[in-house]
């Protein structure tokens, strides 16, 4: 049942050679990695318009400066990348780069903070996607929750399906947005030109001086826009997924999603100051140009449609990061094993469903508010943003290769805004941000605890193969039997010691003299070829009594360096609900004495017929 | 940790032999038995005037002719529960005496009908008790629900405690209710007679005719009054628990109750007429009684006290009665075996437990509201009432002893009332009774198959002693290792795989070429002295290959009618966390093995020191 519903939800599993066919075309990895950067225009403006609101609707032409100023960053980051991505062709992850270049802690620190910037990429893209959403729909907005959730389940089921797969699905939907952008952004100039189409509001010419306009406003519009810059980094932590040659592949899908990037993010701004849209709860500032421009149309709602959808992709993003994330932390002992086996359809199904089980419980969290969840999201992506440049710097200064010192200049560049811009988002956002103080030195400090485990394990698991390997007489092995009556089922389990030593006990447990009288008399009636040994137990318990007969037992085998089995039968019935009807007392004990002592359990199963 | 939290709530364990220590005196049974019964007074009188009330005032005063009726009613039922306690003094449950006379399937409607009552008694007196301090202390009123769980809870612990322990601590309440009662009665009726106090309302005349007075709504009236003689049965089930002579000691207890109740019951309602108490949803008739007599002081508080005390107690009849009939139940195979195991401190753990979840769900669904839970708590009451009179004049009809046709009338007048009121329950009270139509069916469909289960198992376990007990030779044993690797773990389980058998086999899994040629490369230079096969799986799955394996080494060894274990290791980490970071695989492909093919798995155990 459960294996029919797997195979209908994830596909049939896919032999480990199918893997090759699983690289991504530039084409396909524009689309599967560049959504979450290329989604980002649907909330970063939006978030400078908030918070120059706050000064008033004359603020509001600050956009444009401020709009200008994020795309020298994204510049910075690009040509940054470029160089990452070719001097760590297996994946360079922040992860890699800082562990390599600056040592172990501030690499766990870069793979902590993305790992959980990658939960909230997830909860705050499915959460916009709402917000596109509700906006064309109002009567959706009390939904939002649990709508929310339904879409992270069916993206991780999409991810359990493999990698490809989802990426033919999905790519459709990312270019189409690219379209639809340009043609809002072309429509908008174009009406404006032409006549054809007034402002919303009348904007406030650029340099209009502005009341209570203080620079720690602007920083803060600064560091909200940055927001538009998450998921740049993202190409260059899959760079195996691509198509040989993978890092030329990589560098110029990056090239490619910068430019896109780039041209929404300026076309979108700009279009705002033009038609000087203020920003609103009930609506986004996307969804206000585009009713505006073309009126409540079948087009608007396309053009809604094609927001939600690729800030859902958005999401998906993080379903192809963070399982190899995990996967390279499980691979150095750092995340729990299960974290490197690849499923059926050759994906790390362990990291996706950890993903998708995290991310609603932020959604739920956080009731599914996109304004609460960027500001954690954004300053996220600058810690290992940071580190990588910085590790970068010293990678050039270790290596030296022809031309370094220009690489040199360009990352430091890149670490020096990276590093201003964590500043900014510390001194105008501490009260959103202080979490992230608190959760990436805890799972820092997870990663090491479970590092420690990994490594005493190993060692205690190492074998000198060079030794021979002990061997025991059979002869001394002992082999417990508890017995509660005379049942075939016990008959069954003192065949199986008695072919296995010559050395078999059997134990009854009698809470009356009477009771230990009636087995003792029923037993040499029988006279099965074994000797029975009974125990008083007058407090009724018999886990207890039987833990102090098999300790003696075992403490007389360990003197000849035999060992001790204890046999016991297990009842499978026909029907679940009759297995409710037998005393579990026989799992608790088995329990109990496995997890207490050095002794042997063998399970035998009895399997009712009828 | 979990042992010494038991030990606090529970308290040190018993020996079997102190089980005689804990009969009851006739002071503390009419304490643990009768409050049931006794505390009805609490709802009764009150159940009456709810249901006149719909004809209006005027027609209150019809209580005193129906309180009557209810007491008449009493007389007849303590008269054939006395004969019941004599014929079957090793306790005459509704369900032996049906059983014993009318057959098995009248027995177990009878236990099924008694069963479900237990559980209303629990949660009607729970409720009702909240009801008397919601009465005293409005603003509780919004957490009824959380109050009577956390009530249930604690009477649940008692109970687990033992029977003696809490009857010593729960008496005092018990004769302290009945003082109150006397004292509200005595007061009232010196208050009235002095001129002291004036009615509360004017009351009608006795005879005053009534519009809109129907014979539906005076039978309703009096079905609604029969609540208050629910627990009249509980004596003549606990007998065993009484000191020597039981049944004689029982059947004074229950005239000694019969009698209290009788007082208090026509006592309550005769005060309701005379002072012209009307039915109210904020205040109890009791507290309406007493806050009217003595004003809103301590003597009020304490009046409130005791009846919600006496109402919780009477929840405690069912911790008497439940666990009882289930153990005599499952005694006869119709309900789990694990409800005839006596706890540590001697009581039926499993029957305490099921009963206090049980009452807690029905707490829940009906949101703790008495009204509601009431009339399905007298309608199954009168079912087994029914059954074990009819049961009776079999019983009488059967045996014939000296007097017989005297006490074959008194059952043959019980038996009558008794049906008489069921119909009269069917008839006015349908909408809120017809689920005890399912529910008991369903508990009767359950105890068949439950037996039938039971007695399939008895007999495939049947053993002919006659027969010797089959032999294997060992060296036909075949053991399977699998291996993942070369360890400490894989060396300690083939020391002892050989240590049992000549005929081990070693198994790895790979999931490339490669893999497998490096374990073979590495076996053969550690050369363990145990053949290793190895198996390619190019879907990465474990389980499937060594299935079909064993299934193949399975094959072979049935031939020649050995066995197969296979020997898996079981990792014992020094902290709990640590396990999570072990693949949990091995416990997977254990349950699967063991649950669909007929092998032994022995469990060895490996425990990390570090």
């Amino acid at each position: 049942m459960f294996t029919k519903l797997k195979r209908l939800l994830i596909g049939r599993p896919l032999k480990s050679n199918e893997s090759s066919g699983q690289k991504l075309s530039k084409f396909k990895a524009l689309a599967v990695l560049s959504s979450d950067a290329l989604s980002s225009v649907a909330y970063g403006p939006e978030q400078i318009l908030i918070v120059l609101m706050a000064a008033g609707s004359t603020a509001l032409w600050f956009s444009l400066p401020i709009g200008l100023a994020v795309l020298i960053l994204l510049v910075a980051l690009v040509l940054s990348y470029q160089q990452i991505i070719h001097a760590y062709p297996q994946g360079g992850g922040a992860y890699v780069v800082a562990k390599e270049n600056l040592g172990t802690n501030f690499g766990l620190t870069a793979g902590g903070a993305l790992l959980v910037d990658y939960i909230l990429t997830v909860a705050v893209s499915v959460s916009a996607g709402g917000d596109a959403i509700t906006s064309a729909f109002p009567a959706l907005r009390a939904h939002s929750v649990a709508v929310a959730v339904i879409i992270v389940v069916i993206i991780t089921i999409l991810n359990l399906r493999g990698l490809t797969d989802s990426a033919t699905l999905l790519s459709y939907p990312v270019y189409f947005f690219v379209l639809m952008m340009l043609l809002v952004i072309g429509g908008g100039i174009f009406a404006m030109m032409t006549g054809q189409s007034a402002p919303i509001h009348e904007s406030a010419p650029i340099g209009t001086p502005v009341m209570g306009m203080s620079l720690f406003l602007l920083l803060r519009a600064f560091s909200s826009g940055c927001s538009a810059l998450t998921g740049v980094e993202a190409i260059s932590n899959a760079i195996p997924s691509f198509k040989e040659p993978a890092p030329k592949n990589a560098a110029r899908t990056l090239l490619m999603m910068g430019g896109i990037l780039a041209v929404l993010l300026l076309g979108i701004v700009g279009l705002a100051y033009l038609y000087g849209v203020h920003p609103s709860a009930d609506q986004t500032v996307l969804s206000q140009l585009a009713s505006h421009l073309f009126g409540r149309s079948i087009l608007y709602y396309i053009i809604q449609a094609s927001t939600a959808l690729i800030l859902i992709l958005a999401a998906n993003t993080g379903y192809s990061a963070f399982p190899l994330l995990a996967f390279n932390l499980a691979k150095d002992k750092y995340m729990p094993r299960p974290f490197k086996v690849k499923g059926d359809r050759l994906g790390y199904s362990n990291g996706i469903i950890t993903l998708g089980a995290l991310s609603i419980l932020l959604l739920i969290i956080f009731k599914g508010r996109t304004e609460s969840l960027i500001p954690l999201y954004a300053v996220g992506v600058f810690i290992p943003f940071s580190l990588s440049q910085t590790g970068m710097i010293v990678h050039w200064m270790k290596r030296r290769p022809s031309g370094w010192i220009g690489k040199l200049v360009i990352n430091l560049i890149g670490a020096l805004i990276c590093y201003m811009i964590l500043v900014i988002f510390f001194l105008t956002k501490f009260p959103q941000i202080w979490p992230v103080l608190i959760f990436v030195p805890i799972v820092v400090f997870m990663f090491h605890k479970i590092h420690e485990h990994y490594v005493l394990v190993a060692e205690q698991l190492r074998v000198d193969t060079r030794q021979p390997v002990p061997v025991i007489h059979a002869s001394d092995n002992i082999i417990v039997v508890p017995v509660a009556g005379i049942t075939k089922v016990v008959e069954q389990s003192l065949t199986y010691a008695r072919s296995l030593s010559d050395n078999v006990i059997a134990v009854f447990v009698g809470d009356s003299p009477e009771a230990i009288q009636k087995m003792d008399d029923a037993w040499n009636a029988w006279n099965p070829g074994v000797r029975l040994v009974t125990i008083h137990s007058p407090y009724r318990s018999i886990v207890n009594p039987l833990d102090k007969f098999i300790s003696t037992v075992k403490y007389k085998a360990e003197k000849r360096g035999a060992t001790v089995t204890v046999v016991f039968p297990q009842f499978y019935t026909k029907k679940w609900w009759q297995s409710l009807l037998h005393n579990q007392s026989g799992v608790l004990i088995k329990a109990s004495l496995i997890r207490h002592k050095d002794i042997v359990i063998a399970t035998v199963p009895f399997h009712f017929k009828k």
